[in-house]
């Protein structure tokens, strides 16, 4: 038995799209030889679909592809499996089921829902799904196949303190000797590698093979990086499907039960090329699923907006990125020199617009109500909200999306003027802590000079007085972002980061300034997700709460 | 017995904050005679504490509040309930309940857990939560007693298809003789009623009385508005307390079980008077807990900013609320001599700004890189934006909070500018239609004239360009509003809403601009909710999603 394994990128909703493309994988599959594709969780309509769930129309719609793919299976020439919602007919309960499709001679042979309903970080399914609580196997060409959704084989020897159940645990005394499973895991940094670890523990556990196809693409924020997998029962890898793209391939069932395989065939997992990678996808499928091809940025001199410049001209080509150079008085030399040295480098466009003018304007304005109060944030503010205003007027006039610039650590502490460099459709490293910004810097000049060494080099800062240096009113970001990570990523109280060794004074400033900030990150634009930990739909905190703040 | 109905708003994560008023609670309520004092769900950490409930340090300084509770008690003078979060003792399934403690004599004396873990439009309760499965009463002073935690009595006769398990139909097999209930029920305006009535006919199928807490206050745009009641077992109303303030009231439990109340005493509830009231206390209470007393807006003439500046000063004061008229080329007079009459009724501070010279210095600056192009809404976002920077500059300089001003009907359709009218910390109107901020307006003047008639009466403009209307771009408000709310409210397919007499056309296009504006909404400040389905946590979409866009 041939299964191909069809790993895409779907758009949310657009059920014509969808449609398409598994029928195109289908029929070239075919081509191949193949007796079976199997396709991602809830391929018909996109993951994740949100709220979308609660309107019968887009479930109704949803079962019409179905009903289309089936008609596809009517020769008998190959079965699909497809991930698509559908409905409880129980009344109790949630309405809905997210379910897995065996599709064959033009029929649904066979149904199998998830139930482990993810419901922490970014997932919401409890608020939509069912758990299922039976499981049954199927055959198909003579080979008992257990088919899982997702979540549903990362509670292995219920080791997941989340689950009281094991659907795998249920499924195996029906002696199944196939394990299909279609996922829609998302990208972080160290979860490639988990991945593969749970598919193991799978096979060892269970002693059968396991083919496991994952989706690819990035919806809004939430990027899934594919990497599908084949695994022998002797859990070694036998096919992995490339990170971020679309794939097909197609594996011998037999080749998976024999040692045909020697080795394992595991992808480059290395950390800044996986981020890379993973937010170059995010820009590119956030521009192309709205329709739009430009991107503007304000280009400071510093490395955040030359990481950002970077990236967005790997995923939408150097032509076009444009990069806004906006001095002011308080700006140095090299912030222009700099910028204009990267776009050169990148053979990209640019515009220089001082904001001198609309400044003055401004507090000539201003002025008389400012009651004779000293230079303070307020001025600072105003140089980057009048930055945003022209971002957002040129994007206005050409159709550009503007692109955030902000990083994680920025981002933590509210180091960053609402509506002025907080700006933007999208913010690409939004969830890139500082100093990982210059890691990926250091890869991203791997071959050549991209980003010049002196905007790597020099000391940040924000230009919005004189002298004026992030380390003024930041601690060294090094200390900092330890701090930040205890605290965002691992949920440590600040008893817990001090007895690691941290100043008490220092650990309570931090945690404070992430605590009272809430209220800008709630105004963001959606951060590309690439930790285990972002801000934004997976962070999910009380504005006027005053817990360590 | 006499039981004390504590009623209160608490500041999430406040620890001291929430102990002190549960502690003065306790001895008012100990003055006045009562044996038990009756707090509502989570009191200790106040709700929703979101996600600080997965810091083992928030769960761990909540257990200490509820020690200082039982210490209060030690005496035997008076028994209390109390809500907190408690540990899960078993490894499997989420960390925590969502509990109900009985402390009395110094000691917790009996815990009833949440089995109905609400997990739908605002609420994310099965995030954190394990539902209980098992169920006990509890005697005190020779009354058995059912306490249930505020969802658990919503599934009354199995009628809410969200659940399969109904925990008084559990409870009442061990023959209770009052029913308890601790919420912290959020309010929309129709919900007051349906409160009163889940209550009735839990009372009605049990026939024991009930003693039903709720919480008051706003955390950050989710509004409790108290109404906590004590029913008789004839399921006539007793006691209800009022509406959007802290109350404490004693009620006999013997009174509850004779015909001593004639009447229901129940309280009004005119739609455009709650929503006066719990948009009031929304303001009020994020400017209390964030620290902040004054606010400022732009007051463009117009009937929303009007609004929002009719409720900020009954909220904070008039002399709290500075408005900033900013007229440009294209303002009529009328809308700064209407603001002005507005604020002169009022007795409340303004300033007159002219963007004038700031829209000059930008248009001199961006027209040689626009290109020749038409004037379009590039400029008419310019306009907005410069107001969005000035309103930002005297907030910082002075340390207002900026109030966003847009309605329901225009964040919708997103007919508003990002970074312009949009801005703001609080969206005081957002989840007010358009053709239902008339209606609070004459709300509003119900006595005086507050909101200048004219005001009301001329027809709305964003006076972005020579003689604009709203009309220019949009369906008229109340064919768009009533779309809208098919839409949004009973989330009905497009064709289900045309087969209502509506237009296919028009439902097209209204439908599409409200789903691709979700990135403007993205972005946007909380909204205060008063609806069933508010804009923000409890309306959850992918921006990349392309169903019906």
């Amino acid at each position: 038995m041939k299964i191909a394994l069809a790993q895409q990128n779907y758009i949310i909703g657009n059920f014509e799209h969808n449609f398409n493309k598994i029928a195109e994988a289908i029929s070239k599959s075919k081509q191949h030889g193949a007796d079976l594709v199997v396709f991602p969780e809830l391929s018909v309509c996109g993951y994740p679909p949100r709220d979308f769930l609660e309107f019968s129309d887009f479930i109704a719609k949803s079962q019409d592809v179905l009903k289309r793919i089936a008609e596809l299976t009517k020769d008998g020439a190959i079965a699909a499996i497809v991930g698509a919602p559908s409905e409880n007919p129980v009344a109790e309960g949630k309405d809905l089921f997210n379910s897995a499709f065996f599709i064959e001679n033009g029929k649904i042979a066979h149904r199998a829902d998830k139930a482990l309903l993810p419901t922490y970080d970014i997932f919401d399914e409890y608020r939509y799904f069912e758990p299922a609580t039976s499981f049954q196997t199927f055959n198909f060409k003579g080979v008992k196949i257990a088919l899982t959704v997702c979540e549903d084989i990362w509670n292995i020897g219920n080791e997941n303190p989340l689950y009281t159940i094991c659907p795998m645990d249920e499924l195996i005394k029906q002696s199944p000797e196939l394990m299909i499973n279609i996922s829609a895991s998302p990208f972080d940094f160290k979860h490639s590698r988990d991945r593969i670890d749970i598919v193991r523990k799978n096979v060892e556990r269970y002693k059968i093979p396991m083919v496991y196809v994952n989706s690819v693409g990035a919806q809004t924020e939430v990027i899934f990086d594919g990497g599908s997998i084949a695994m022998n029962q002797e859990a070694i890898v036998h096919t992995e499907l490339p990170y971020f793209e679309d794939a097909l391939e197609i594996v011998e069932y037999n080749d998976l039960l024999n040692s045909t395989t020697k080795q394992n065939k595991e992808q480059n997992k290395e950390k800044f090329s996986l981020i890379n990678d993973a937010l170059v996808l995010g820009i590119r499928d956030y521009f192309a699923k709205l329709g739009f091809k430009k991107a503007i940025l304000g280009l400071s001199g510093g490395i955040d907006s030359a990481m950002t410049l970077a990236l967005a001209a790997e995923a939408l080509g150097p032509e076009n990125v444009l990069s806004v150079l906006m001095p002011s008085q308080y700006s140095s030399d090299h912030s222009v020199n700099d910028s204009v040295k990267m776009v050169e480098n990148l053979k990209s466009p640019h515009k220089i617009i001082a904001i001198e003018k609309p400044n003055s304007a401004f507090l000539d304005l201003l002025n008389p109500h400012f009651e004779g109060r000293d230079f303070d944030v307020t001025e600072e503010n105003l140089q980057a909200r009048i930055r945003g205003v022209i971002l957002m007027a040129l994007s206005n006039k050409f159709g550009h999306i503007v692109l955030n610039t902000s990083n994680k650590s920025e981002a933590a502490v509210g180091y960053g003027t609402l509506y002025g460099d907080m700006c933007g459709g999208l913010s690409v490293i939004g969830d890139v802590y500082k100093t990982e910004v210059y890691d990926l810097a250091r890869y991203v000049n791997r071959n050549q000079e991209i980003i010049p060494v002196n905007i790597i080099e020099k000391a940040p800062s924000a230009e919005l007085r004189p002298d004026q240096f992030d380390s003024d009113s930041l601690p060294p970001y090094d200390q900092l972002d330890v701090i930040l990570y205890e605290y965002i990523e691992n949920r440590q109280s600040p008893k817990q980061i001090i007895q690691k060794g941290y100043d008490e004074k220092l650990v309570a400033r931090i945690l404070r300034l992430v605590n009272i900030n809430e209220y800008k990150r709630y105004q963001t634009s959606p951060m590309l997700r690439i930790s285990s930990k972002a801000f934004g739909m997976g962070r999910r905190m009380p504005i006027v709460g005053k817990y360590l703040s």
